[in-house]
């Protein structure tokens, strides 16, 4: 990261009409063939995609037929590619999911943490209850995880407990299942790039820009994916779009975005400022990485810059990506005192991808 | 923010041993002759100081003879120059503060919020109550400025009903008082710059780093202030060095630092990466601003080393400041997945600086 040339300034925060801070990042769009339709920023630094990748990690699940064999809902699917706020009905669709392989939020080995949701984690405290793995915000991908352990258990015999246990290990059976479609999906080799430990335990494994984007192109496309990954992402697909709620929750980005454009972006955000789409009826994938890896706000308004320049909106949908690429920023008091926007490096940059 | 050369990186946020996001920012120390010792980035663009000078904002409190008058102690004073959790022990004293000049939390005008504090908003959850203003990070900010604004009030009459109302408007006597408080602390023009709404609803008056380490330099000797506002400033430090608890609050920096460290520095963080410091002993200010406005991890980590470059330190001091320049990361699971460090530009460029 220490490249003489810096990544262009994507996100303005302003106070008053003055800029405040500002934030940096890279982003690359990408067809299918890998070929790079837009690049700003380094696109070849290798990033830790986190939780941006959850749906190439829940390749597995469907095509192995685990999904099939434990009649998981569109409900459980997408909270499987989910990065949820702890809300009531997310625990409820991560016990539901574990319930269908015999499991419980025993078997989760992502860790416990309180609901990101505000008013959830409230309300959890005032019941004098604590927040178990369930409310973990990857409960979701974990219980997925569990549901492909199962399934690889059944055909083991004496040897299937070794499945259900330690499958946030990178040689886990199931976890290496997961490596090998990020691999697969993404075209990248991660044998020899930097592995780390995300939030949840499993590893990350750091991927270019380029190639995260190539991934979800392919995602969006089915081009270049077996057709065994090709039929789960396009079934993944479906399921968040019907379900966009469990992909993140009340008033997040995610679901707000999918619930109105459906099946037409197929968005996730990760930790430290990454994110990553498959827009089908363009056949792009696209894929952002922020430097100072600001999650909260700034790597937001980048998405919603792209899906702007990407996809003809209208109506509701113009609306609402119109209100997520400026965002006003109020106080205690509810007096706005500032603004969120796309910066004009990055407006100008998207001009050559904008849709006809 | 457009400079053709960026600010350097001065934190960096590993995973497992790659550098996963880092965090860009300018710094200055000076002394109260206006000498600049140090410069890293930028130190002439003028930017916010938020809540990192709420112990300038507090001189009149001081001066003014109102703190006398009212009988505020360390805790109240403490907390007038604090960005506080809102922990139990914070909003009893706001209201203590405020009783003194027989007045309560409805005198407020900096609005309500949750606790900052973790336990402290769980707890409050728990309770079925809701926040007040009391909890308000800026609470005790605002008691003094309701404090002086009564003090003032009492010498007006059939006039003093409107000392006490409206004090976070720019033209009211008691903000008047503060605004220029901090012009002469700085000796920056005020009425020539960018001039934003704050989180609490007073005004914030862009100013460069240069200007805010002198403010602070000043702060650290009495040089350049007038007489009462350098024995403000002097009673203001040891009401913090004697109430550290007061200032941010439990496991916070600025609590953690000043209980160890006491008068030898006087440190306090404002929103969007600032962070403002006087270091009597070394007759010095110092001024930093995170370019991405992080304030939840990158600035901390600047202003220990930034502390531990500029002040001999030993046993407890030293292990502490060397614990938050460079911070362990734990994931949900308390496994460590990585740091925050000190870049080795900020290490080597604070080389001449350092304490003999």
């Amino acid at each position: 990261m220490t490249s003489p040339s810096p990544n262009p300034v994507l996100v303005e925060a302003l106070r008053g009409g003055t800029v405040e801070s500002q934030h940096r990042g890279a982003l690359a769009v990408v067809d299918a063939q890998g070929s790079v339709l837009l690049a700003l920023g380094d696109i070849d630094r290798a990033v830790f995609p986190r939780s941006a990748i959850k749906l190439l990690q829940a390749l597995p699940l469907v095509a192995s037929g685990a999904a099939e064999r434990f009649g998981l809902s569109d409900e459980e699917l997408a909270l499987a590619c989910a990065s949820h706020g702890g809300e009531p009905m997310h625990a409820a669709t991560a016990a539901a999911a574990l319930a269908r392989a015999g499991q419980d939020h025993t078997a989760l080995e992502c860790g416990a943490h309180w609901p990101y949701h505000d008013a959830s984690l409230k309300a959890l405290a005032r019941s004098g209850n604590e927040p178990t793995a369930l409310h973990n915000n990857c409960s979701g991908k974990h219980a997925g995880f569990v549901c492909l352990g199962c399934h690889l258990a059944s055909d083991a015999g004496a040897e299937a407990r070794r499945f259900l246990r330690g499958y946030v290990q990178p040689e886990h059976a199931a976890m290496r299942e997961v490596t090998a479609a990020v691999q697969f999906a993404t075209g990248f080799d991660l044998a020899h790039t930097a592995r780390g430990t995300d939030g949840c335990s499993i590893p990350t494994y750091a991927i270019p820009l380029r190639y995260l984007a190539l991934g979800f192109a392919r995602v969006a496309t089915g081009d270049g994916l077996s057709t065994g990954h090709a039929a789960a992402a396009h079934r993944l697909r479906q399921a968040v779009a019907a379900a966009p709620q469990m992909v993140a929750g009340s008033g997040r980005f995610d679901s707000r975005v999918m619930a109105v454009l459906g099946e037409r972006v197929c968005c996730k955000v990760g930790a430290e400022g990454v994110y990553c789409a498959a827009l089908p009826e363009r056949g792009l994938g696209v894929a952002v990485k922020m430097d100072d890896g600001n999650t909260a706000r700034a790597v937001e308004v980048v998405m919603a810059a792209l899906i702007e320049a990407l996809l003809p909106l209208q109506g509701e949908a113009a609306e609402l990506l119109a209100s997520l690429s400026e965002v006003q920023l109020k106080n205690w008091n509810g007096i706005e005192v500032g603004r969120l926007r796309a910066s004009a490096a990055l407006r100008h940059g998207l001009e050559p991808v904008i849709a006809a």
